[in-house]
């Protein structure tokens, strides 16, 4: 019964709880997290509530004031000020001074006597005050205690219904009923660059002028090339030692020429494997010198890392046990029957007793914190979704506790509900389907999704329009139009989005018929002439320069739909009025023919009228102009203006 | 490490758990109870699942194989036996042997060498021999294993890949990272009718001929005639003394006259509190006979309980702790300020310290118990929505201890939350918005909500279609058609469902402008004539033995809305496959116009091309044809026949 009625107030529904607890939700620190929950007690009480908030592992608890929505709902924020795990939890109580307040305004103006709740309100203070400890907010009820335990009716009712009184009620009232939600629940607050970040992916091979095996030192001649375009992170894919047995030759074939490069994904030679650098880039002093050079031109560097092994990985003669193998005495080779990967062999995580391998393990997280102090803080995680959850679990944890700014990227393409589970698991970001989401339909419906459900707490996506294996159909077809629209959405709906280098001058060729690049820089050096006729340098400029200046940019799930009256058109709106920045997009979806059509302009949004009217900022061109009434017309086409983005500046809006 | 590798298999989104775990779902005893959750292990694991499942309290756990559907979604059932809480959790596993199966499968049709993998099936079998307990299966394994180890590769194959090693190894083999979920889950089986019933409502008082204090004695007289109609359960308003203190008059005024019987709502007198009978109805002898002779009539009585007190309930002077009283020693009314009720003074349910008041609890839980002991076992709970939510939560849990067939229906006309909250407390059934939702879209989108979102599992909607207190204005203003709309309505999309007397001869009469009837039955005996001209008897008697013999009428949750093509016509089903049990219902929602209309057949349903024929039973007039095609059209009439029910005979289906 004791333990029961600790739960007077209801408190349930709260929004983010991912899986009952059971994982922490995602947000940033410096930002504010928002956390909302269904709050009530029985009958018509005056309840309040609050946000609880800490640091995991301290006993500095904060509380914020909640606010009342509607429908029983309660919204409170905090901002966690570090890049850590923090706790939540919510309270409410029953403020029955507050009702008594309310109850007694009805009453006068029902013009009722109310010498009776004078006395009524004149105990809930003295209540309190028995309630309170020690200390300024007891001396202030003491006061009030004394005020009003006198004086005519009138009087006593004057003071107790004042303003000064209600903020002091509110502030050291007694809290009748409280109510703590039975769970504490947590959420990490990551660096930005987790929720918003542009990615650039190059092989450092193809580095150097021609197709002589580049270097870091080649890599590092084109840092102010990438720093220009605007990303973030120049992410590298491995650059460990290669392994020469079963090695592939270009365009994945099996019969390599002598020369062959091979897959940089076959890890492991002679020369070492996951901590190792293949010797033909350089050394790790080299490596520091490009880490510390790329960081002198505002970009970060992250590395792939592909958790399998080529035959002649050192770790199959030192650590047998971290391999499978097969009764007739040989190493399990990566298969998928049929068919069989012989130039990579799989790690084993568990031992027959179904135990983890722990040492196994530990070579991983010592990997990772190789690279971490090393500089690197971003991994880009090969297919995590074919390893036990409970090793990334397991690992990432490890990290984070001595790196909270490593930021882990699940390449996970596989079925939805693993792709969600590797990030409640602490992926901060994952590829998605989005490079396969082409039409009006799917994005809208793709977008509502990663936006608006219970994911968007925990999962964040990073758009990448093409990998190094994923040539998309629509690109093969759609040419220099249809790159600018993929890089156009990408870049203006994703928090995170990504580009693999090829892509700002339209490289696309094919293997016929296949969703692969032709001459793939996974088996060759490519020699890349980025200034291509046709390149869309500008784009990629104009939009990362967007992304940054717009403060709206910077929350992934701010995003809209609008309509656009036209099934080839998507408009969509990021709208932050916390910081007063308000884009509004319009993108063609047919790379192969314009449009002129009409759209709703979405003045409801600012609470103007359908008539009313509106600055505008062209963000493309930079010109500014008046917009006047709802209904508008516009014309996109494939060469010329496959996009526009327009900053609108509410009345009373910010104008720079 | 080793905490978190016990959870190698993903088991999440389980449906149902309420409040992750915080509640009990609801289920029927001896019905199947479902659950569905995502199971899925890393990369392209042969996985398992199972359902565990035990009676509360009990160490026998039960295991049901759990069948995989689409997407990573499992689903498993089992049939609570008794009335009782059980406890349920799931477990998943990889399935080694299954794994290897299917690859080694590929490689056989690929016409590939399976040496090595005939060895391996081999292992596999032994280590499952190695892992298994002493008994048959362990037996069965060894002699596998001796089959196993020796002859061809051929030979060992055709033993490895047939059906019945399958069988034996999907029965005994080992299970590989074995993982179960994290919390074991509650549903309450109740009696089914708590899920399934029709109330019929009644006041003891006016059950005597012309306007004499009806008796139980008279009440009894009246049995034939509920069980005629084809009810469950008989529903009394309150039979406890009333008290004389500020008894309101007739229609609700505060001049009483002399003779006047008061609101039954007023509980208390010197005749005693809630568990005394009011004088004038009888003693509990003659109610004991009451409850007796309704079971013979194949009738529950169910008790209306309301926790208020009049000025004179007996507790006040006994109890006065129990009670709220005000600075100048009055006892607090009931107020809505600046309203007073002043025939009514509520409990008081906590301590000045905050802790429950616990001899009030007490009082009430055996109040309850006292009732349950003298045959009744369903209880209408008034305005449960205005005491604390955790008193709520022991006295139900109090009661049902004791008596687990104790059904708890909550008059909470409030907000949403508050009345999900409530059910999700215990309370069995609960009024609900049915009432008041009376066009197409209202019904199908509140229908829909109940009967698809999380709400189904604990939430029972009772579809009243009037009370003492709710004279809706459809039906005001509709007469007999819309008496017999809302019945069909309510009859046939509810599990639970009631009318209030009155109904079947469709008394409508209002208080001008109010949703309330004129000359209430809750201040006055009224002298009712069933046979009026006009009742609609036959529509009740009809739908209670369509609810009785059709099985699809037993699952609220198999509601599917279909097209009718015109907005005033509501088409649905309730399908059963379990049961071979299709019922297809058009009602007409317009009380004042008839309409002509087409309609799908949803021939889709049974797997039949647009063109098939399909058996079919007017359910209303009994005869039987035959529908060709899935465009039909179908007059309804406000007069003649506003609904129509057909009971579908899909090829191969039971006909009777």
């Amino acid at each position: 019964m004791q333990v029961l009625a600790a739960s007077r107030i209801c408190i349930e529904g709260i929004d983010p709880e991912i899986d009952g607890g059971r994982f922490a939700a995602k947000c940033v620190a410096g930002r504010p997290f928002t956390v909302r929950a269904d709050i009530f007690g029985e009958g018509h009480d005056s309840i309040r509530a609050a946000l609880l908030w800490w640091r995991q592992g301290s006993d500095e608890i904060h509380e914020e004031p909640m606010e009342f929505l509607v429908n029983d709902r309660w919204e409170g924020r905090f901002t966690p000020p570090e890049n850590a795990l923090y706790r939540y939890t919510l309270i409410g109580w029953k403020d029955d001074f507050l009702g008594w307040r309310k109850d007694t305004a009805k009453k006068i103006a029902a013009g009722l006597d109310v010498d009776v709740e004078a006395e009524m309100g004149h105990r809930l203070v003295a209540n309190s005050r028995d309630h309170a400890p020690e200390g300024e907010g007891r001396a202030a009820l003491e006061s009030l205690v004394h005020a009003t335990n006198h004086g005519s009716t009138e009087e006593r009712i004057e003071i107790l219904m004042n303003e000064e009184t209600l903020a002091l009620m509110t502030r050291e009232g007694r809290r009748y009923g409280l109510t703590r939600y039975e769970r504490d629940l947590a959420v990490f607050a990551d660096r930005e660059i987790a929720a918003f970040s542009a990615w650039y992916e190059m092989f450092p091979r193809s580095a150097a002028e021609g197709t002589r095996h580049g270097t870091f030192r080649d890599v590092i001649e084109r840092l102010p090339y990438v720093q220009d375009l605007g990303f973030d992170v120049l992410y590298f894919t491995p650059i460990h030692p290669i392994g020469r047995t079963n090695r592939k030759g270009r365009n994945n074939t099996l019969t390599p020429e002598p020369g062959d490069v091979g897959s940089p994904y076959a890890i492991g030679s002679e020369d070492g494997g996951h901590t190792a650098i293949h010797p033909e880039l350089g050394t790790i002093e080299d490596f520091d010198a490009l880490v510390a050079a790329a960081r002198g031109h505002g970009l970060e560097i992250a590395l792939d890392i592909a958790l399998n092994a080529s035959p002649d990985h050192p770790w199959i003669k030192e650590h047998p046990d971290w391999f499978e193998w097969r009764p007739d005495g040989s190493i399990a080779y990566a298969e998928n029957p049929p068919k069989k990967y012989e130039d990579i062999v799989n790690f084993r995580y568990y031992l027959e007793d179904g135990s983890p391998n722990a040492p196994y393990w530990e070579a991983v997280r010592d990997m990772f914190l190789y690279w971490a102090e090393h500089g690197v803080l971003n991994f880009r995680v090969d297919n995590p979704h074919t390893k036990p959850f409970p090793f990334w679990e397991w690992v990432i944890d490890e990290v984070r506790a001595r790196h909270p700014g490593a930021v882990f990227l699940s390449e996970a393409f596989t079925r939805p509900k693993m792709m969600k589970r590797l990030a409640k698991l602490g992926y901060n970001q994952s590829y998605s389907y989005f490079t396969w989401r082409n039409t009006k339909a799917e994005l809208t419906e793709y977008l509502s999704e990663l936006t608006q459900q219970e994911c968007r707490h925990y999962m964040r996506p990073n758009f990448f329009v093409n990998t190094p294996d994923i040539n998309p159909y629509f690109l093969q077809t759609s040419g220099r139009a249809g790159h600018r629209i993929r890089l156009a959405l990408a870049a203006t709906l994703g928090g995170n989005y990504g580009v693999y280098n090829g892509y700002e001058i339209c490289e696309a060729a094919p293997i016929p018929g296949k969703e692969e690049y032709l001459d793939s820089e996974k088996y060759e050096i490519r020699d890349w002439d980025f200034d291509r006729e046709g390149h869309i340098k500008d784009d990629i400029r104009l939009l990362n320069g967007i992304r940054r200046r717009h403060a709206a940019m910077r929350d992934f799930t701010n995003l809209e739909f609008f309509d656009a009256h036209d099934d080839a058109v998507l408009c969509y709106g990021r709208f932050d009025r916390a910081s007063d920045s308000y884009l509004l997009f319009h993108v063609l979806l047919d790379p192969h023919a314009g449009r002129d059509f009409a759209f709703d302009l979405p003045l409801w949004r600012f609470g103007l009228p359908d008539e009313a009217s509106i600055e505008v900022q062209d963000a493309v061109h930079g010109n500014h102009f008046t917009w006047h009434g709802k209904e508008h017309r516009l014309t996109l086409d494939p060469e010329d203006r496959p996009y526009a983005i327009w900053r609108l500046i509410p009345p009373g809006g910010a104008r720079d």
